[in-house]
C-alpha cells in the first residue's frame, strides 16, 4: 500500500482533532509536525514526539511529503510556509479563511503553476461539508444567493442576548470564560472572520473573484437588548448574516451585518455556535446546510476529509481533483452598499412635540420610503418618545439621507431586515 | 476541447431537466435519447428531434457514448441496459433508486470490473447533495445515525393532514390531483420509496451493505387525523421518517414508518415536498441537510452534477473518481425491528370499566415498559373511553406482546416516537 505523508504546520486544537482522527487511516502517515512550543502538553494519547520541530521549514522544505496542512492561521507567516511548501512540490490543505480572503488570487494561481491543488473545506462553516459540494456535485448550478451564519462567536453571543436578555457585555465576557470568544473579539465580533469567509464563498459560489475589500462589513457590538425584544416582538430574530446575491447582469451584493430575519425562517433557528448556509440556485432550487461551524473535530473532519481526497487521486493520476482548482480568472463587479435595496428597522428617540411622527413620515417619503411598522411607547419622563419603525424595501443610500434628515431625533439603531 | 458524449435512456420529466440543464455546457453533447414515444410532444425549446430513437440499444451500443443517464426507473428493462453499456464501456448515471436497493451489489462489482463508475445522486433526496459529500469531504468520518424525509408525496400528505386537520384519503386524492401523488401511490404511502432510498444511504453511511429485505418498512395510510391532534397537544409532529442507527458493534438498525418527533427538532419543521437528512458522526458531529427532494430541475442538479464530474476526470485519467466507486464488500449484520428500543404513541379504545387504566398499567409494567404520559378524554356515548398513552424507551417486542394482551381493548394506532 502507498503511503501518503502528510506534514503539519500548527498542532492547536485542530491540528490535535487532525492529528487523532488521521490515525485511522493507515494509508496516511504524518511524518511532521511543526509547533511554536515544544514542551507544551499535547492532549495526545502516546503521541511520538520526535515528530515534532520547532522550525517549519523542516516541514516545507521535507521532499517527502506530498501534503502539507496549515493549521496556524493569519496572513504571515503562513503565506510563506504555504507559497514555499508549493514550490517545493506539496498540495496544500488549510483552515486559514483570512489567507484565501486576502490572498487567493495568488494562491491559486501559484497552485495552478505548479500542477498543485489547494483544499480548504475547514476554512469555510468548520464541520460543514460546502466547498467539495458547491465545486463537485453541485457545479450544473447557477447559484445566486447566499443567506448564511459562519460565525459561532457571534451566533452565540446573539442567541444569548436573545434568550436571556442580556447586554452585548455581559454575554461577551460570560463567552470569553467559556471559550466561546478570544480575549481580544475584534475579528469575530465586528464581523472580519465572517467577511473572510463570505468573501470566499461567494467567489466560489458566483464563479468569478469577489474582493474583500468590496465586502461590507458591520459587526454586533451595537445591538442592544431593546432591540432583540423588539424584534421579537415583529417577529423576527438579530442574527449576524453573511450574503451574497447576485444579480441577472451578474453584479453582485455580499456583506455581512446584523440582520431581523423572520422566525418562520431555518436561519432564525440557527441557535448558539451553530453554522448554516443557504443556497439557492439554478436547477438545484434551495439548500440549505447545518452543523457545527467550529471546535477541534467537526473541523478535523473536513481537514481529514481533504487530505484523503488528494491521496486518493494522487494514487491514480498526476493532474489531480480537476473539479477542485480555482476556476475564477474574473473579478465579480461589485454593487455598492449604497445601491442596494433592503428593509430597514430603525429605533429613534424623538422629541416629543406634536408632529414628530408626522416629520418622520414626511422626511422618509420624500426619499421614496414607505414605512410598514411604526411603534410609539409611552412618554420619558424626560419627555422624549421612543419610536421603532419598519420599513417597506427602500435604497440604502435613500434611507441613510432620510436619517442624516432626523437631526432633531436620537438613532439608536438601524438594522437592515430580511426581504 | 474534448467533448464528451451522453446518451439518455428516458426524457420524462427529470430527463427533460437534465437535457435543458446540459445546454449550457458546450464540453457535453447528448448524441442519443431513448423514449417511449416518439411522437410526444416535449417541452424542449428548438428540440432536435433526430437524437430521439424508440430502441435503447442505439444507445446502449453506441460505441462513441462516455456516459450513459438511464432515468426511466424500475428493475426492468432498466438492469438489462444498464449492465450492457457498462459491458460495452460506459459510465453510468442513474437516478433509478430501486435498481440501487435491489441490484446494488452486482450492479456495483459489474461497474468495478469493466472500471466504470455509476453516480446516482439523484436517486436519493433528489437536489440534495449528498451522496458524493458522504463518499469524498466526509469520508474520515465514522457515520452512525440517520434521520431523514425522503419522500415528498408523503410528507406533503402529512403536513395537510397536519395543518388542514383532514383525513389521509382527503388529501391523498387532492395530492393526486397536484400531480404529487401517482394514480397508484403504493410505492410511496406504504414507503417502498423510502425504503429503497434509506437502504442506500445507510449503505454508503455506514460502509457496508444494508440488504433491502432487512429494512423494516410501514407506510403513512394507517395515520389518522386524531393522532396529528394529540401529536400536536403533546409537543410533536407525525413524520415518515427514514432512519439508520449504528450500534458500537457495527449492527444496524434502518427502517422507514411514520414517527413523532418533538416539535424542537429541525425535522419536525420538514414541510411539503422538502426533503431533509441528518447525518452524526465523529469527528464531525451533526450535520443537516435539505431542499428539494424530486422535481424536474432539483433532480436535474444531481444528474447533471455527476456527469460533469465523470467528465472532468476523464479528461485526465482512464481511472476516474477513486471516492466514488463501491466499497462495500460486507455485508452489514442487521438488528431486527423486534429487538430495537423506542417509545411509543398508543391510541385505544378502552371499555370503560373501573379499573381499565390500572389494567393497561399492570399489563405494560408486567412487560417491563413505564409510561410517561396517559391521556383520558370523556366517555363515549357507547360506554367506552379513548386513551392515549406515550411510553418512556421500551423493546418492541415488549410492546407488541403487550398489546397482544389488551384484548378487550380495540388499538387504533401505534405509533414509534423519536427518543
Amino acid at each position: 500500500m502507498t503511503k501518503f505523508k502528510v506534514g503539519m504546520i500548527g498542532l492547536g486544537t485542530v491540528g490535535t482533532g487532525v492529528f487523532k482522527t488521521l490515525r485511522a487511516f493507515s494509508d496516511i502517515e504524518i511524518v511532521k509536525i511543526a509547533v511554536k512550543n515544544k514542551e507544551k502538553k499535547r492532549d495526545i494519547e502516546n503521541f511520538d514526539t520526535s515528530l515534532i520541530t520547532t522550525n517549519p521549514y523542516e516541514v516545507v522544505d521535507d521532499p517527502e511529503i506530498d501534503i502539507l496542512v496549515e493549521v496556524i492561521g493569519g496572513i504571515n507567516p503562513a503565506w510563506d510556509y504555504i507559497s514555499k511548501a508549493i514550490e517545493s512540490g506539496k498540495h496544500i490543505v488549510t483552515a486559514n479563511k483570512e489567507l484565501l480572503a486576502k490572498k487567493g488570487k495568488e494562491l491559486f494561481e501559484l497552485a495552478e503553476k505548479h500542477n498543485k491543488v489547494v483544499l480548504y473545506e475547514a476554512a469555510i462553516a468548520g464541520g460543514i461539508p460546502l466547498i467539495m459540494p458547491i465545486k463537485t456535485i453541485m457545479a450544473g448550478n447557477k447559484i445566486s444567493k447566499i443567506r448564511a451564519i459562519l460565525n459561532g462567536t457571534t451566533n452565540y453571543i446573539l442567541t444569548k442576548m436573545d434568550t436571556d436578555g442580556a447586554s452585548y457585555e455581559e454575554i461577551l465576557s460570560e463567552a470569553q470564560e467559556l471559550g466561546y470568544a478570544e480575549t481580544d473579539p475584534t475579528g469575530d465580533v465586528e464581523g472580519y472572520d465572517a467577511a473572510y469567509k463570505i468573501t470566499t464563498l461567494s467567489t466560489i459560489a458566483f464563479g468569478k473573484r469577489v474582493k474583500l475589500e468590496n465586502v461590507y462589513r458591520e459587526g454586533i457590538t451595537k445591538v442592544r437588548p431593546e432591540d432583540m425584544i423588539k424584534a421579537n416582538e415583529l417577529g423576527y430574530k438579530i442574527k449576524l448574516v453573511a450574503l451574497g446575491n447576485l444579480d441577472e447582469n451578474g453584479n453582485a451584493d455580499v456583506r455581512v451585518h446584523p440582520m431581523l430575519v423572520s422566525k418562520k425562517s431555518a436561519l432564525a433557528h440557527i441557535n448558539y455556535v451553530t453554522n448554516s448556509v443557504s443556497l439557492s440556485g439554478f436547477p438545484m432550487g434551495d439548500i440549505a446546510f447545518s452543523g457545527a461551524g467550529a471546535g477541534e473535530f467537526p473541523t478535523a473532519s473536513s481537514v481529514v476529509g481533504d487530505i484523503l481526497n488528494i491521496a486518493a487521486e494522487l494514487s491514480h493520476s498526476d493532474y489531480i481533483l480537476p473539479m477542485m482548482r480555482c476556476a475564477h480568472r474574473e473579478n465579480i463587479n461589485m454593487i455598492d452598499i449604497s445601491q442596494t435595496y433592503n428593509k430597514y428597522y430603525l429605533s429613534l428617540t424623538a422629541p416629543n412635540n406634536i408632529g414628530v411622527i408626522g416629520k418622520i413620515g414626511t422626511i422618509c417619503a420624500n426619499k421614496h420610503i414607505s414605512l410598514s411598522t411604526i411603534l410609539q411607547k409611552g412618554v420619558s419622563v424626560d419627555n422624549t418618545a421612543d419610536i421603532t419603525v419598519i420599513t417597506e424595501k427602500c435604497k440604502e443610500a435613500d434611507i441613510q439621507s432620510a436619517i442624516s434628515e432626523l437631526n432633531d431625533c436620537t438613532i439608536n439603531s438601524l438594522i437592515r431586515v430580511e426581504l
